[in-house]
């Protein structure tokens, strides 16, 4: 079975020495009791709770899964009393604010509890995950009245949230949505329609679920222009907070799937539902996206945590398991050329994967706190560039890296009591929700690029270059990162150029592009990590580090020119090729 | 749910137009009747057998499983029939000799029906691909008697076989196997040990199981040197064929998979089971290779079968799901551009790939049949190298495509009743029995380079050159194809240099040079394909070919050169890197 062990060290390490976490605690007021050793101390408590309670479920909550039966979902044997304990000891709460009974603590920590509680149990961590995004969505843009009513249970994990935005026919294309909101002339109104793929969407594990919906009122014009949002409660709430009668609504069904068998991912139907609009009215798709680019952020918080899973599990696996002689005459298979190749590349992604997904943390906390604008504003550019990555590539990894570790197991990955074939079955949907992962390409080449004049992505190419100019002591990345970065940027400029006269050749290469990106930004990664250990006293962490640095700089980022080609190549061939034909 | 539609057009198109089949009949004395329409004939029949009532069991034999008690094992409903109706038919024995109830038709054909068996159902398709497995051992190494005992009702299918290599110390390393083999006296031996991963190893399908089972006598020395092979039947078999008693070995329990549910993987016992020596002692290393050089390519093709099964119903999901608007104003989703780009990879995979498996086909058909034994030893130069790259890339393939089809589904690719997210299930072992893709490659590096001197790798330059000369009509695909060789020739040089010296940085290599190779002989399949089709008159098929043609010039050639690079990159601070400090 695949186990967990919280890679403490190595957060310590990215938080610490790499991106100086101790800047949140002195530049921002609102964090100046988070300072390094509060949040490591935190850390090290989520990691023990998790390590001991939540890990151990995952396995058998796979093979149970989350059954429906007559509107009702059973979830699998203690899930219900970890959540308990999870919530009762506020890790749902860690980033929310104090007023609303949040812990008032960095979103970066909350992050990285994320990423813990992903390794151990992606599921699982679903139903406090969907929360944060339900939080977070009235936060940014309920009533006070609304929020103090929903705020603080939702804080507290005594209610779960969820987000009802898609239904059969309005995926991608949100704007299709048809479920339907007519006022009751009390100022709530009727809600009625389908919704599917809703993550949490019906469980006994909480007193209350709060459904935030997508919905369109009467007389709305059609498109993403015509849809508002509604808070739509499980059991409506009363003045003085306590529960009243069943709201119309129910849970017909729930998805089988690939994987995350424990998370019920449910068919909601609104039958008449009572809800009430949450914002301005027609502004739904704004409001949705304030939680929508936090979740996608999430999502690659859980891609993260996945990849980290399937790197510990391989590489103790490739050290214990023996076949053969390798040229050093030792029999663990670790020693074989081809096994190692496998394990540095999960290595040098997750590793670097985790730098980019902390710093984006890192720079919402800024963006939100930080009490100089021009400051904020620049931090609020990060996260809007990194979004798109972090969400693609830490999930795009998790799947990948999955898939190498049963290659790593041999045969035995294929069985399921190994635990690492989950990791291949789990990863997958993150590649596809909060926006599939070709989404997320075009978000980045046809909105990010754009933005601000494109200022997003040369306030990167300025910060590594910056990086890039002290060479010593890792000369061997120096080069290959400068080709990568130059690539890079004369690809983006002729994106920007391109999507003028035919944007399909923009998204024709946007997902190449995502990667090409991405990968560079991880040897920026390497860079600074490689930089930070080179003082260590510590040498067998900086002989894994500089051996890493190596590898990504010789065999992974080379990618991204060949990636930059693939962008510019020609497309008209393939645009006019007949459906039909295919 | 997945659909299947046999491919004809694409098989005969590539049975004829690029590779001439017909050269079959005109030289080989033996296939003398299979006349290209002969083949098409038969396989427009297995398609109707296969598309009509084994393709419906896919799904829901991955829904129930095979199911182990006692010692029995039961298969999905409809399994028993439809294999009766396959075995009756004959397809189980298209190429087996017609002096043991074969067909007598070329492998190739066989081939053609296992990729359109392997679309249909993989896990279906391992009882007659075991079966032909151990049917190929005996008749390379059995005595003419053991040959008569059991080769016709391997034939008919009235019993089915099985390879039972696998020990749970003893996967990679072959070697280290430990199942004893202990003479009775009467000429039979005592079998005793516990095999694992035995594909088919027990059900009632059949009258008998026919195990071909590896094991070391008890004076042998240790290692490979030391294995034998042994035919051990399920139920012992009278002088006059007739079934006897039951022999001591027993289906102790079956693992539970990631996917090919429907094929019972199983933990045999054999408690001093009687068992027969095949062929001579000592020698069951060479014995099993017979097998299993056939069975890898066997493998491949089950990949590829999954390739065209991913890619068809992507294909057919992109043409009718409707989201959003695309730029010339159609809301089909196969019209956006990042679909396109994922349907035109896959179809410049499939398509590629399939010319490759189909080639190497015919050079088995050709390295058996051959008057000429120059002609022969050609060919299995041909059949040698490709093996690997046949077994890999297109096992590799089909896990990527089966991904990728999940992504055109969008989220619903994740639910299980689409279908898509099947083939992502079974497609992993692939990558992994027979020898792990690692295997292959350093099959290929260690073995195929070396082998005759290298004159393997240069056959294939000197072809792929000489197919490249003549430029118009597909001038996009020349200059690449040229690149792409040249980095290839090089890195093949470098390798067989470098491997004297330090066989770890071959070792290290192995797996991207595999790649570059294969993407390389899909560049020349490409190749050849828009010449067969520059003067078609079916327009529709033409700019379908030529249109993924350039694809695949632009867009995945290209990344045989940066392949190339990561080969020839160093190892040294790799290889160093402590196993303890990872």
């Amino acid at each position: 079975m695949a186990t967990y062990k919280a890679p403490l060290r190595e957060i310590g390490f990215v938080l610490n020495d790499v991106l100086n976490v101790g800047q949140l605690a002195e530049q921002l007021p609102a964090l100046a009791e988070a300072t390094p050793d509060t949040l490591m101390g935190l850390a090290e408590e989520a990691a023990k709770l998790i390590e001991g309670t939540i890990a151990p479920l995952n396995h058998p909550g796979d093979a149970v899964g989350a059954r429906w039966n007559a509107g009702n979902v059973t979830l699998p044997d203690g899930f219900a009393e970890a959540y308990k304990q999870y919530s009762e000891a506020g890790w749902v709460s860690l980033c929310n604010p104090p007023e609303y009974d949040g812990q008032g603590l960095p979103f970066t920590l909350a992050k990285v509890v994320e990423e813990m509680l992903c390794s151990a149990n992606v599921a699982f961590a679903l139903y406090p995950g969907l929360t944060t995004g339900c939080f977070e969505a009235i936060l940014a843009s309920g009533d006070e009245a609304q929020k103090q009513k929903y705020l603080p249970k939702l804080s507290t994990g005594e209610w779960t949230g969820t987000m009802c935005i898609t239904e059969p026919n309005a995926g991608s294309d949100v704007g299709a949505a048809k479920t339907k909101a007519t006022p009751n002339g009390d100022g709530s109104y009727s809600i009625e329609g389908g919704k599917i793929f809703i993550t949490s969407g019906e469980h006994t594990m909480a007193d209350n679920i709060v459904h935030f919906v997508l919905a369109r009122m009467i007389d709305s014009p059609p498109g993403v222009k015509g849809l508002s949002t509604f808070v739509v409660p499980k059991y409506l709430v009363n003045d003085d907070g306590s529960l009243g009668e069943r709201n119309r609504l129910e849970c017909v069904g729930i998805e089988h799937k690939m994987g995350i068998h424990a998370s019920c991912t449910c068919q909601m139907q609104f039958n008449g539902a009572t809800g009430w609009l949450v914002g301005k009215p027609n502004e739904g798709i704004q409001n949705m996206f304030v939680m929508m680019n936090l979740a996608r952020i999430m999502v690659g918080f859980q891609g993260l945590g996945q990849c980290e899973l399937a790197t510990q599990n391989a590489i103790a696996y490739a050290r214990d398991r023996k076949q053969g002689r390798a040229s050093n005459g030792r029999a663990e298979i670790i020693e074989f050329p081809d096994v190692r190749r496998m394990l540095l590349t999960m290595k040098a992604t997750t590793e670097g994967a985790r730098v980019m997904a902390y710093e984006t943390a890192m720079y919402v906390d800024i963006a939100h706190h930080h009490p100089d604008p021009a400051v904020r504003e620049e931090a609020q550019d990060w996260v809007d560039l990194n979004t798109p990555l972090v969400k693609a590539f830490c999930t795009d990894a998790a799947f990948e890296l999955g898939s190498t570790a049963i290659q790593v197991y041999g045969g035995h990955g294929f069985v399921r009591d190994h635990g690492v074939e989950q990791i291949v079955r789990d990863s997958k949907i993150l590649c596809l929700y909060e926006g599939t992962n070709g989404i997320q390409a075009m978000d980045l080449v046809r909105r990010k690029l754009l933005m601000h004049d494109g200022r997003l992505a040369q306030r990167f190419f300025a910060r590594v270059r910056a990086e890039n100019q002290s060479d010593a002591p890792v000369g061997y990345l120096v080069r290959p990162l400068m080709k990568a970065l130059e690539a890079l940027e004369s690809t983006t400029a002729w994106l920007r150029e391109s999507y003028k006269q035919n944007p399909d050749a923009a998204g024709f290469g946007a997902t190449d592009y995502l990667r090409a990106f991405s990968l560079c930004y991880l040897g920026y990664n390497w860079l600074r990590m490689a930089k930070a250990v080179s003082n260590s006293s510590d040498e067998a962490f900086k002989q894994s580090k500089l051996a890493t640095a190596e590898f990504f700089a010789t065999r992974m980022l080379p990618q991204v020119s060949s990636l930059c080609d693939n962008v510019k190549s020609p497309i008209e061939g393939l645009m006019k090729l007949d459906a039909a034909n295919f």
